[in-house]
């Protein structure tokens, strides 16, 4: 039995111009370890339609859960709903439950929406909607596919009301040891006890700090005790700096 | 003439399982934009070779320049530049001139490298060195993916080193201004904008900030008279709050 998988991708062409650094991404990553859900990859694409239903093509067949962010507002550079439609070729137009949500929500705050406001009701037909509890305009989920704004705060919340309904897996367990010496000291005990516990992935990252070349070493696996006994041994074998 | 297009592809099991937040695409997503040329995907894979060298055969094909961080160092998980290898079909071993340089870098702090160490010289055939100023053990270029490490400070030193070898485009232009009127109150007249000055790319980024609803309003272009005239525009038909 292995855990679900997944991929992530972000409509960003914030991310992609260097203005701004993921958020999104990185939360999610962290939530899907602890419930058990493999992420595999993550791609940031352009606002550019062909960009994201060629990414949505290759990811929605390969991993058991998609999770896209961004893209989702009311301006003309938000496309990310069209190009869902697109890619599972299904119509979309504004849809009555969404909109009574918006209308529920500018209300409210004394508004009456205006019609770009308005399209964040449009959802491809055979959605289920995504809650918003911080702005109203709902994400949804299209078949593996679940559709959240780029808004971190936004995002966050989405990620919280949509995980607890889909298939987890065995949270990932992770035990991190540092050791004050060089990562090429340390490379052959540790790949010949990766060699022993194929159960359990070993991460070897070197860190230069305060003078010091150091290496943080990370086992990940299902099983805490068999973590434990392979970050043992490799102690016992590297002289700790 | 259009820019020069660019992917960066990390690899990184460290940033799929949430440990740790991306600094490298960060970094040259940047420096790119500077240079002038057109960041248009980032991927993050795992640390598995075939991940990896499907990754690279659709980016390598698909733009100009691709960007590779992470996965070569001494141990077991640093599988890159056997990836790279079997992606553009050619053996890979160790190179004289890569291994001389490491066994200068060791020797000049005293050290013989052992095997794993030496490992760091082994470089597909008819690639060129990446210098590392930080550590040593060098980068590569195979043909138009340039493969780096992904030790941030040792990451920006190779793009340093890299960038003004390679082609540059016009360096794109960045113009910000701030609305402190929420996103859907500027959609109409900024998707009126965008049609009339299909050269300028107009990106919202709506934000939450101290109780109030704002929008920043990002053009992106190539001629700054352009940009300037645009948002000044946009300022006069939205009401600044």
């Amino acid at each position: 039995m292995s855990n679900p998988t997944a991929a992530i991708l972000i409509i960003g062409d914030e991310i992609l111009s260097g203005r701004t650094r993921d958020a999104n991404a990185h939360h999610l990553a962290g939530e899907l370890a602890r419930v058990g859900i493999d992420l595999r990859e993550i791609r940031i694409v352009a606002d550019d339609q062909d960009a994201i239903v060629a990414a949505l093509d290759a990811l929605r067949v390969r991993y058991d859960q998609v999770f896209t962010s961004g893209g989702i507002g009311p301006t003309h550079d938000d496309i990310t709903a069209d190009a869902v439609a697109a890619a599972f070729g299904v119509p979309i137009g504004i849809r009555e439950d969404a909109r009574a949500i918006l209308l529920d929500t500018y209300a409210r705050r004394g508004i009456v929406p205006n019609e770009a406001q308005l399209r964040m009701a449009r959802i491809p037909e055979g959605a289920r909607l995504i809650e918003n509890i911080v702005s109203g305009a709902p994400g949804f989920s299209m078949a593996n596919v679940h559709v959240m704004a780029g808004v971190p705060a936004i995002f966050r919340e989405m990620v919280a009301a949509l995980l607890p309904g889909l298939p987890h897996g065995l949270p990932r367990l992770v035990r991190e040891v540092r050791f004050d010496v060089p990562e090429g000291l340390i490379a052959a005990p540790l790949t010949a006890l990766a060699a022993e516990y194929p159960d359990v992935q070993l991460g070897s990252y070197p860190f230069a700090a305060e003078g010091v070349r150091g290496t943080n070493i990370v086992a990940k696996g299902y099983d805490a005790a068999r973590l434990d006994e392979v970050l043992a041994r490799l102690e016992a074998e590297v002289p700790r700096g």
